[in-house]
């Protein structure tokens, strides 16, 4: 082959090639409905120079729920699945913990008992599994932890009972300059221990439930961050602006929740000039994940959050309807 | 001139433009001291693939201080100043002031009494010029009071009474992929103000003291965040690591402070492993800033700071010695 022929074929190849990573779907475990048009639309309105919806890179801002909105949040949070197990774990230390609630029925497997558990019943919990550690510490044990648990259901790891029509967002938003950040009712520690890795969120961009922690010396005089059984914020609800604004400091120009919990995030987030996206994740699919809503207490999607959606432009995901697989292969 | 000597003029001259850019002097304001050279192989190690101490550029934090770090600090905090600017403004509105301290004593310019004022005068003060309005709102405020105030010794504004070669270093530090952050004492919401544009770093790279913040919807019924005036967090010894904790999640790798404030700061970053960088700015320029230290109320740097500088490797900054210039231009 003459070289100047040779050249030409190369350069029509690398150009087919550029053109196939051109148009290559950036959201492929979404089906083709108006949802993911309204993403790319979004996206391409914001990042486009000139486009009275630009918005300056630095300024590209995305919040997204974890529990139910990223990965998987029934039968029961995946943190007070940990937090009980834990307590089992602990039980040989603490014998008096066999007559002493909420403990007492944990170590019973009293399903029924904990099913009626108070708010303070779950702050004793975190007390005795979320604290009197260093934070590293406890990000080492939420790692074992993970590394062993297997959801109830699907029978594999909680770390791979995210969504991957979301995790493909996330990465098309970063792909667009956009920060994504995690902004979760969990323990803010408790999801940075995998954020990273699982998300590819770095643990400044996790903005979660957070207890005090308190700078001390230990024995051999190095200083140490030990976690506080008490909090300084609960991330959900009002709280999740709240937090967005002890963290970024700016207002997101997208967010993504599934439940009443995000209910406020997006408001604030809708509240901001220019375009915005807004979007809720429906649990509708009770053959591939699950299906609940407006009576579930956790996740709750009641008839008010989907008039509020309605009425203000934000748009329902539909598990069912929109994505093409739920969890990663 | 032919083509192809053209094209070898035009290769070499570009080559001369390259080498000129690659020994381009990162940090011009410092004089040629031991502290420049320490700070250079700092980054030439930390940034080197291959090299025991180098860090992956995500894991690359870097934490200010800002008053007496990064900007003037005497010979008054210029937070309080703002405060007292505001108190005054604000008192046509307040008759009731006239007759109550601490207000009394600010609006009858009585110096001696401010001095003396205690924690909780400051924090009837700040309650009233720092909370009642949205974060927008008092931001703008703060905005509005830099364009017009100036240092009462330099006359110039007081975002132009900036240490120039500390600018300098968070932009060396900056393209080496390193992110900074600020870590203050100061009010998160003073500082985000104007960080970005006085310093290149965003809101989300601020962390400060902090008060909480309210979500309500307003009489539109749109969303706001009003300032309230509890305090969450004290942004200053041990609170620095526990702010650091709380907005970034990792131990940084460098840390640069002032006064017995910043030492915990410097400690928690330097009990990591590998190469970490500890830098002090100490105030010896009477001349061309101020002299101060180890009797100052503002930026205490007492004899037990310099000890254990001495001790733990810490870099004393001379802004006498190692600093050519001390403002931008």
């Amino acid at each position: 082959m003459p070289f100047a022929y040779r050249s030409t074929v190369l350069a029509a190849a690398l150009f087919l090639i550029g053109a196939a990573v051109a148009v290559a779907d950036p959201l492929p475990s979404w089906n083709d409905t108006a949802t993911k048009k309204a993403i790319i639309d979004f996206v391409e309105k914001v990042t486009k120079e000139g486009s009275p919806d630009f918005v300056k890179p630095e300024e590209r801002i995305a919040t997204f729920d974890n529990d139910g909105t990223l990965w998987v949040e029934q039968p029961i949070y995946t943190q007070v699945t940990f937090a009980i197990d834990e307590v089992i774990a602990m039980a040989p230390k603490h014998p008096e913990w066999r007559e002493k609630e909420p403990f007492k029925s944990i170590l019973a497997h009293d399903r029924a008992a904990m099913l009626k558990f108070s708010i303070q019943d779950f702050e004793k919990v975190v007390a005795v599994t979320h604290s009197g550690m260093t934070v590293q510490q406890f990000q080492e044990i939420v790692n074992k932890w993970l590394a062993d648990a297997k959801h109830p259901r699907f029978k594999r790891s909680y770390t791979e009972c995210v969504y991957q029509p979301m995790t493909e967002l996330m990465q098309y938003l970063r792909a667009n300059a956009f920060k994504t950040y995690i902004v979760t009712g969990g323990g803010q520690e408790f999801v940075r221990a995998f954020a990273e890795k699982v998300y590819g969120v770095p643990p400044e961009q996790v903005v979660g439930s957070m207890g005090k922690v308190k700078f001390e010396y230990n024995k051999e005089g190095a200083p140490e961050l030990i976690k506080l059984p008490e909090v300084l914020l609960i991330d959900d609800k009002t709280g999740k602006p709240e937090g967005i604004n002890m963290v970024i400091g700016r207002r997101p120009y997208g967010a993504f929740g599934n439940s009443t919990g995000d209910q406020q995030m997006l408001e604030y987030t809708g509240a901001g000039n220019g375009a915005r996206l807004m979007m809720l994740v429906h649990h509708d699919d009770a053959e591939r994940e699950y299906a609940y809503g407006a009576d579930s207490k956790i996740g709750t999607f009641n008839d008010a959050l989907m008039d509020e959606a309605k009425k203000k432009g934000w748009i329902v995901i539909s598990m069912k309807d929109d994505w093409k697989t739920i969890f990663p292969k």
